[in-house]
């Protein structure tokens, strides 16, 4: 093997180590996903069983967090990336913690509806309920847009996080409502209110990933400025 | 220049820029510290002007996040740091989100702050003073610990967090037995909770940024695990 072919050689190696770290937060992404489905699930149809299979399966989205951390830190060690193979690296390493943080958030819904257990279906589920699928496929396009590096459907995520806000503060002023009128409705209506915080929580963590995918494909950070902004920012040829 | 000169000239540089780095992260956690002191003291002095004040600072804890973020960055790629150099740069990266979002919840508490304009006293602020005043203290030793490099310290405030949440916990519990008494103190109640839910995030925040301490200085990830492997992993020598 000469020179050339050994360098060749060497790149088409770090290509397949940055190819599988993006394989691995995308599965990350998918078990993280898949958590705050059924937490969702569980909380609408009361379901016990799967509010606890919620809670059991968190250390798993923690075990790759760790893993996929050591495995970025091993590839700055080894391979000193720069240019866009730095910021895809950098890119990974914030974006994960943003993933344990919905599994977290999942846990938190499935929590609730662990307390709630017993609870007749109250009829403020419906509000909640719109928010949790809303929310859900902000996840999925988050996620969709990093497996696919597409830059208009993250910015398409951002736009609808501020449509998400309206729609808690919604069910909030909905739930005050409710708990002024009924008093022994407060302790259940603060469980809905917990997860449609959590939510809330959900679709930003959902945007910042977005935020770190246009920041590898444009190198340009989009982050505390207005979305119209990010949308010049996203667009101007690197 | 001999070549030995240049390296060690070239060493003494990247030793600058480390301390440097460092000193930009204490520096940003020193504003963070005092944005958070003064939500708290707007939001138990019903002070509105201070409330504002924390809304306008609040621009300048995001553009030290984005510097000190692209100044990591610059490090990794021309510097290519390996070993505890790397392990530092990458715990100011994780460290970095965590205090722009401890920024955040202070932001929240000025919000609830001026949310409560002109309502009465409550009774119930002395309990959200109290956890007000712990998770401050957190903060700082968290920070402490940092500008020290103490993994004793780091430990210490992570113990903190458990008797924090017991803290919250009693306040919910005050707080919902304050609104099914009365249902007109139910808005400003949730105002309470909602900050007492943000100083629980500040406290948490900051046990991430004693992690992170732990792994730069040990080189062992402590997420995820209990706190008695925590400090089992921590007291172990590198």
């Amino acid at each position: 093997m000469n020179e050339e072919e050994l360098q060749h050689h060497i790149s088409q190696q770090f290509n397949i180590e940055l190819r599988e770290l993006r394989n691995q937060v995308l599965g990350m992404g998918g078990l993280v996903e898949e958590q705050l489905t059924n937490a969702l699930i569980a909380l609408t149809t009361n379901d016990q069983q799967l509010a606890k299979r919620v809670y059991s399966n968190d250390y798993k989205i923690n075990a790759l967090e760790v893993a996929i951390d050591e495995e970025s830190t091993r590839i700055l060690a080894r391979r000193q990336p720069t240019a866009s193979d730095l910021r895809l690296v950098m890119a990974v390493v914030k974006a994960i913690p943003e993933l344990e943080r919905i599994g977290d958030q999942a846990e938190r819904i499935a929590h609730m509806a662990l307390q709630m257990s017993g609870e007749p279906q109250a009829k403020h589920f419906v509000a909640v309920n719109h928010l949790g699928e809303h929310v859900r496929q902000m996840l999925h396009d988050a996620l969709d847009a990093f497996a696919r590096i597409d830059v208009e459907m993250a910015l398409q995520v951002m736009r609808e996080d501020q449509k998400v806000d309206h729609e808690s503060d919604s069910v909030y002023r909905q739930l005050i409502t409710y708990m002024m009128e009924d008093a022994r409705a407060i302790p259940m209506a603060l469980n809905i209110m917990w997860s449609a915080r959590a939510l809330e929580r959900v679709a930003a963590h959902s945007c910042n990933i977005c935020e770190y995918l246009i920041y590898f494909v444009r190198g340009k950070d989009v982050r505390h400025i207005s979305l119209e902004q990010v949308e010049q920012r996203a667009r101007q040829a690197r």
